[in-house]
């Protein structure tokens, strides 16, 4: 069997490069896998020295410049081919690499694994398509923000691609796929929806119609397709929402005698809910539509959150799914030329 | 002093009639008002003679006719004229009545009031602008699904009318206008977005710029401007992830001993939390640029969300805010002539 070989960005995130490190040895120790990291030589190894690790199969590649989450990211991209975010992306882009991630700036990432990685020929768009957890099952929202604009016939592909990645990463038989919306009737939302809704149904897709957002966060329905506008604000009313209710809950907790030991009491059930929605669990999100495996971590991932990332990475590359959106590609594109 | 009348859908919403009558006598009990109830007189006369109400300060409004959220809103505004909801919205129209409140079906209400009480002259979209309560403070978010598609002058629309009914309403005396977008730079989002904002910078308003939806409910800006399909984005959302943590914590306590303990000694935190986020506090969604008070009650309203929504209309209609609406309208307006 083919070894396969990660990239990783070690300068991207809020804890790089130390959780960035952490997580790749603590992959490679349980994975059957090679591991390059990006990043100035000396901190890298610097961090790799703290672990007894395999040097064959982790290696270093020195990358000198670092692009920041308040750089424009076209820019930062094109000008900084030395970056550690650029230098990993050129590792797939060249066949040295069958996977990158990076826990860095968002905009810079989907820019540049636009730019270097390419696009998977007939995907317009390609889109950023993490998934969730759910009150009764995990959940997938694609666009989440690579497309503020979007047709129809992008949605469509949306749709293709969650559907492929659902089925074989999160193990899926028949996904169901709806489209987010604001109204469940057929003729709801705004032009986007309405056409788009007319194009799924016609479609092989188990297509359950329109989803209000006030369902979403069950997990009902795997896949959600959506704008990259509607997907970012599902996602961060999601995580916002959630942070918030448990702040004041916690804060009303400590505000009395009683209210503390009821928090004493609960802290198993916390815990439990803290684990069964901790979005870690599902490594990042994807960036499905390039030619290559792109996975952007949370900015905030600890090694864990990176370990899970490079597992999300490997099972992405075994089971073909690139190979499947190209497939399955060519029939959808058909229908609409 | 003029006594404010206000007319009721007696047939809108998951508890009419009943729900409806009681919060009529009650905020008739509690201001000077009159109140006119619509809906099969036997029906709303079988309700009201629970109570030991004032006969003449409420009149029931005899209406045969009832729209159910099944029906296409503007085919059944027109056709059925004498439905308890066109019946209330033909007396504000009229200037039988001050103000109208519903808590039907929300499709109809907004185009029965646009096509019968009409437009405000020069707002081009009228907008619905409930106030949620926040971690913090309440919010507004304008517009919440009136308008599924909008353009940059609609939203700027949004921010007056806003700004308005925040500061006439919630007593915030400079009000900050966040627009609801995927990034907070400058220069996010989608040709909407990035137009809108272009615009607000120049304006009067306390603008504050892009608000990201991991914000929004903090409810640390004011009024969020958006359109209305991310609008309902949001508030759906926010409803959805409220309700559904809430009933997984709930699961978990009951789970086991102690987490049922637990749940008994927290019992005065999460009623407290209950109270504080009860968005009947702060009544019923103002559909704000039509010629005419038009508040949206939720449609599980109970007795005390009716009656709040009443208390509303009434600090509405004192406060002038269409007055005041028509008057800011004409500055902004000429800006973009």
């Amino acid at each position: 069997m083919v070894i396969v070989r990660i990239v990783v960005d070690g300068m991207g995130g809020d804890n790089c490069p130390n959780a960035i490190v952490e997580g790749c040895v603590l992959a490679q120790k349980e994975y059957d896998i090679e591991i390059f990291i990006t990043g100035p030589k000396e901190l890298i190894s610097k961090e790799l020295k703290k672990y007894n690790v395999n040097t064959n199969k982790i290696t270093i590649v020195d990358a000198r410049e670092v692009i920041s989450p308040e750089e424009h990211p076209a820019m930062a991209v094109r000008r900084k081919k030395n970056s550690s975010l650029s230098k990993a992306l050129y590792m797939v882009k060249n066949g040295e690499a069958n996977a990158v991630i990076s826990a860095g700036s968002t905009g810079a990432f989907l820019t540049g694994a636009t730019l270097i990685v390419g696009r998977i020929k007939g995907i317009n768009r390609p889109a950023l398509a993490p998934v969730m957890p759910g009150k009764n099952a995990p959940f997938m929202v694609i666009d989440c923000g690579a497309n503020a604009e979007c047709k129809p016939k992008n949605l469509i592909q949306f749709a293709l691609m969650g559907d492929i990645y659902f089925k074989k990463i999160m193990g899926v038989d028949n996904p169901t796929i709806g489209l987010v919306n604001i109204g469940t009737e057929e003729g709801k939302g705004n032009e986007l929806t309405k056409e788009t809704y007319n194009m799924l149904k016609q479609m092989k897709f188990n297509f359950v119609g329109n989803v209000e957002a006030r369902e979403i966060s069950t997990g009902n329905v795997n896949v959600l397709v959506c704008d990259g506008f509607v997907g970012n604000t599902v996602l961060k009313m999601y995580e916002g929402v959630s942070m918030n209710l448990f702040s004041i809950i916690k804060k009303e907790m400590l505000s009395s005698f009683r209210g503390k030991i009821g928090g004493l009491m609960l802290k198993p059930v916390f815990k439990k809910i803290a684990k069964d929605f901790d979005y870690k669990e599902y490594g990042g999100a994807a960036f499905l539509g390039v030619d290559g495996i792109c996975i952007k971590a949370h900015g905030s991932s600890d090694a864990k959150a990176i370990k899970n990332a490079i597992a999300q990475s490997v099972k992405y590359y075994n089971n073909k799914i690139i190979e499947s959106i190209k497939s399955e590609l060519e029939e959808i594109n058909n229908e609409f030329e």
